[in-house]
């Protein structure tokens, strides 16, 4: 470990900012040589054959998805194919589904949350700023929950909920957690699913958006929130989401809903108005090709391989600079998912200023918060997977001097 | 021309009774053939470029769609590419997505619609039900607008939107007009465009999804809406759409809206919460497979040589049975589109039993009016072209014994 003085610092960020090199870090994205993998879906694509029993990939019909997609997420969620709602692109978009319909049309027969008087989402932070952009577009008042090594803080949570019927969802990534990477334990998940709420229209938005993205080749456990919620007869509290955004393209590829018959049904009433179907080839493209949960968990090696230097080099350098036992440095070693979520002691938005004169990009700092407002001014979100190693190299010159820089001010 | 006699109807029908065949002419869906011809596209897909100046389709971004899908909807609208967006599958989930905003967050500043007491919506009818269907799901209140023959009733859409501030919006297929087959005269389009709305956020949503879908070979002229709306300052009310489903594939195609800046900018400002980006990957496919329109024109001509035998015999039927000048038979000869319009007069809900018991379902009865009443009972919509010719033939037998009959009682 190595600590630069404050004039070694300067220095280093001046070298930064003079180099004119610009690094761009402020979002999840794959990389190119990631998107190369996908490619042997495309090259495939004209030799497929997209009928089935019952139907054709190519014309209207299936509003829920084609039998062979809805059947790989079955077994991906580990539920039933009558339980999975195969759609396009994000799970993104699923969830502002749910959430506008919720609130215009109300959650299976009860009245819209709109006419409810004012509605509350729990948030566990730091967490994902589009969960909690969409209540910010539907006036959804966000109550923060700390965000503790094995999930949110579940007594708050138990409390909130099951006290206060204004409290309609809670969001959660509960495996490699968007930005902290944990992973929940098998007790927070049962707690989670034996809430009782005050609320009947009470959702856990189970956003499982890195449910197979291991960054180490070993498949970490999360328990099953819907075989947990069987043990309650919870399971219609629950929608599960996924998409293939970072299995194959970016906002190119397939999303899915996991929730209960009745969820189903109540989600399906008002999607008919919206649309005939998904792109249903290209749920074709992506049944071939995914096949199954060990072919997706072999694709998934690939990535990992692409990503786990990015993310050791970023560890490295934190190490190498500030050591493992630094009150005011601290950050996250994911065995999964897209980040690193970095903590630097009050010093956030003047860490941010910093690395952007420097020519480097982090997400928006106070982001990973409700109302982008981080109560501590220490969160800092790293997505390594974008740059190269020179790249990330770079831009961790730029982000260890301006942390140096802006702790010693 | 040979009209039957009420005991050779009955042994008509009966006999297609008894061959047990199945005919299902309900919706305007592409037969195999025709989706065969889009496979082109696919062939293609592994050896394509996916990057381009600026951005990787594969790649997250470009809410907007990429730079040549959006090119591509520009030659077809004749607007300029900044006045398009290009998303996924359909038309009708951008017209539900325009319709929801509009009830939930106001249009282009204006109160939301959900707050302005009931809203009205104007229904050319015979049009199309899935229109009719956004209103009702979103509480909207139909005014059945009578559809000429060279377009809706422009006197009565005039004096209900210029005098009326809840009404709110206006549909249209301006060409090839589910299920009429008709195209909207210059003076329709211009007409619309010179409208002086009592309500600022009244919006015309000019679907054109049969803007490039000719069966003679012939392009038919409608009238540029957007040209006409500049000589007005009107650009401001008109949502155009459109997408390929009849041209690719069926609800795995690409959508495109067309409209003014501040609508374009007023639709963005809220689908930024519900995707990051459309599937840029297909708009990439079908960007490189339909070019420009003169190859769009080249393949709706491979449609059309499918669809125009089609077409042709359920008109040869209908003329060798009830010839032209029947007063209870007329039915339209469309030289565009997916669909005839049949006006049986007072007896529609009959002949659909009729045909019905003999194995032939067609669009359900009223469903081409608002709320499903078709006050004459009269209408009856074909889509002719998903069976083959012999299927076709078959369900012509039962629907001319159907009709003879029904009329006969």
């Amino acid at each position: 470990m190595k600590r630069l003085s404050l004039d070694e610092a300067k220095i280093l960020l001046e070298k930064c900012r003079a180099s004119l090199k610009q690094v761009d870090m402020t979002r999840g994205r794959p990389s190119k040589q990631q998107l190369e993998i996908g490619m042997r879906m495309l090259v495939r694509a004209g030799e497929l054959d997209y009928t089935y029993a019952g139907g054709d990939a190519r014309n209207y019909g299936d509003m829920k998805g084609i039998p062979a997609a809805r059947e790989l997420f079955a077994e991906v969620f580990g539920v039933s194919k009558e339980n999975v709602v195969v759609l396009d692109g994000s799970s993104l978009s699923i969830m502002y589904r749910l959430v506008a319909n919720a609130m215009d049309f109300g959650v299976m027969g009860c009245n819209p949350w709109r006419e409810q008087g004012r509605v509350k989402f729990l948030c566990p932070a730091p967490g994902y700023d589009r969960h909690f952009a969409i209540c910010e577009e539907f006036g959804i008042d966000m109550v923060t929950v700390p965000m503790l090594a094995d999930g949110p803080d579940m007594d708050m949570i138990e409390r909130l909920v099951e006290e206060d019927a204004s409290v309609k969802g809670v969001w959660c990534v509960p495996k490699y957690s968007n930005p902290t990477g944990i992973v929940f334990s098998d007790s927070t998940v049962k707690r989670f699913a034996a809430l009782k709420p005050a609320a009947k229209d009470f959702r856990i938005f189970w956003d499982n958006a890195y449910i197979v993205h291991s960054l180490t080749g070993e498949q970490h456990h999360l328990e099953n929130i819907f075989d947990a919620a069987k043990k309650f007869g919870s399971e219609d509290m629950v929608y599960e989401l996924t998409s293939t955004s970072k299995i194959t393209f970016a906002g190119s590829g397939i999303a899915a809903l996991a929730a209960s018959e009745g969820n189903i049904a109540d989600f399906i009433s008002h999607l008919q108005f919206e649309m005939i179907n998904p792109n249903k080839v290209n749920q074709v493209m992506h049944a071939a090709y995914l096949k199954d949960v060990d072919n997706i968990t072999r694709i998934m090696g690939e990535h990992a391989a692409l990503l786990r230097p990015k993310f050791e080099l970023v560890d490295r350098r934190l190490f190498e600079a500030f050591g493992r036992d630094c009150p005011d440095v601290k950050w996250t070693r994911p065995l999964g998912g897209y980040f690193i979520s970095l903590d630097v002691n009050g010093v956030a938005a003047r860490v941010g200023e910093l690395t952007k004169y420097a020519g480097v990009k982090f997400t928006k700092v106070g982001a990973t918060y409700p109302y982008g407002k981080d109560p501590h001014n220490s969160n800092i979100r790293i997505a390594p997977s974008i740059p190269s190693l020179e790249e990330l190299d770079f831009a961790m010159d730029a982000l260890i001097s301006a942390i140096a820089i802006a702790l010693e001010e």
